[in-house]
């Protein structure tokens, strides 16, 4: 009790001379061997969900970081590339894309972006943890700003189940989910995309984060044999997201009808490019991405 | 002395308990806050040419990798990014790339990637540190294997001297410098540049390492705006580098007269690229990495 009283007259240590103490970097290894390091200044947040970790650091560099079960997820300073990358694609291939669902996604960037297209009337997100959103909203208003529109539907249910049970088709499936070492474990294995594709109109279109092909290369190499097995168009797309292992990630884009660059002499994805303020994805980017490294069409068997 | 004798009869610590002791890791820091860390199994070279340190570790994860005055400069497990499209866009982009000159280059990669052309008649390196070919070849055997080749020719002396000094003009140069704060800062600024266009034949072509457009956004900059005064074309084009700082380089390709996609449809270039043995480089690359995210185009004014 004397303790508390005397605190308020005690010398307060100030910011700067503390910044000579503190010294805390935080590491995201690939094996315990390689990884990405940043210093942090702060920990706003560390907590437990009923379903992981959930943790937001201010970093040194990148400002704001949402790291959920060990692994970054979003970061202020990384140019929004994968979220922008997630949703784009897909969206300007499909020439209406009006349902369409998130599986994941629970920092709402690619909600975000999805509700940049008018074309879309409706945009189901269905995460499994509703703290992934609560802590967004709270440290991501950019991000987050999409779940105000009227147009988005926020489901707080697991992913495999809600597709089971739903008799909806949607237009575009796009699949934002973790690693598969956490709770996401079970949705990167071929029965659950055999279940989109039934969930996907006789036009649509699935786009799935397919992790890392320079570390990942076996859950890559597997990923794309069995998706191929399932959808008649399969193809892998790259983008550089500095925050992700290797800085290198890939997205399997993979339709019923589509090809990704069909449209690309159409106006609407011509006009509405510039005025989506993206920070990564453009007309350039969109045909320039689905580009591979030799050694990266060679995991994946492409000629 | 009695301890000196007593050592071979004392209990030798095995590798594998050895391994539970060390704990070695090597960051390469962007301004004290971001960076690659890598758990090192043994340091194998570490000493200091006239020029600079030099350092050869063995990597957990990459394998063998060169450290040169602090930075990255080469691993074993890189997929060899980095020199191949140094050297591969303005080789493939020239008719007839008979005399090519790469300055700087020291670790033979480039000039490794040079001679896979055989239209090339000779290619001189002009490296100031004898040393980094010597622990190159030390090292990196396959990297350096152009170094053997009768139309490679070395010189050893700094590359400003080199350009200034000499009659010969090249139908391409490569600028394989290390980052602009060791030896290599004046090969970053517009007179150098100058210089090196004025050494190029009237159909030449320049491609110079640029840097990360992540992080080194004021050098990036500056250095295309510089570019422009010099060359009529002047394009970034972009590789996934997993060792440099951010993953993500940048190439500058200046030219007198041909554009990088030009020749796309000539024999040449379809015939050769898949007998290269490649890891990084091949025809869609060439195309797909001139597509710049919306930030990088923003930043070096490219509409």
């Amino acid at each position: 009790m004397s303790a508390k009283k005397s605190r308020p007259t005690a010398p307060r240590i100030e910011e700067t001379s503390m910044s000579d103490l503190w010294n805390m970097w935080y590491s995201e290894l690939h094996e315990q061997k390689i990884g990405l390091t940043q210093k942090v200044n702060r920990v706003l947040e560390s907590y437990d969900s009923p379903f992981q970790r959930i943790e937001i650091f201010d970093t040194a560099h990148l400002g704001k970081t949402l790291v959920l079960y060990g692994s970054l997820m979003v970061a202020e300073g990384d140019e929004n590339a994968y979220n922008e990358m997630l949703a784009h694609p897909a969206l300007f291939a499909h020439p209406n894309p009006k349902d369409v669902l998130i599986v994941g996604g629970g920092d709402c960037g690619c909600l975000t972006n999805v509700l940049k297209h008018p074309e879309v009337e409706q945009c189901v997100m269905c995460e499994i943890d509703k703290e992934v959103v609560e802590v967004s909203k709270r440290h991501f208003p950019k991000l987050t700003a999409g779940v105000k529109d009227k147009r988005a539907k926020l489901v707080f249910a697991d992913g495999k189940k809600y597709l089971e049970e739903t008799n909806r088709k949607f237009d575009v499936i796009l699949l934002d989910l973790s690693d598969p070492i956490g709770p996401a474990v079970e949705l990167f294995q071929k029965s659950f995309h055999q279940l989109v594709f039934d969930r996907l109109k006789d036009d649509g279109i699935m786009v799935a984060q397919s992790e890392s092909p320079f570390y990942h290369r076996e859950t890559v190499r597997n990923m794309y044999s069995h998706l191929r097995e399932i959808f008649p168009i399969v193809e892998m797309y790259l983008a550089h997201m500095i925050i992700y292992p290797s800085s290198l990630w890939s997205f399997a884009y993979c339709s019923k009808e589509y090809h990704p660059h069909r449209n690309f002499d159409q106006p609407r994805y011509n006009k509405l490019a510039p005025g989506m303020a993206n920070s990564y994805y453009n007309d350039e980017i969109h045909r320039g991405s689905f580009a591979l490294p030799q050694y990266v069409k060679e995991l994946i068997g492409k000629s």
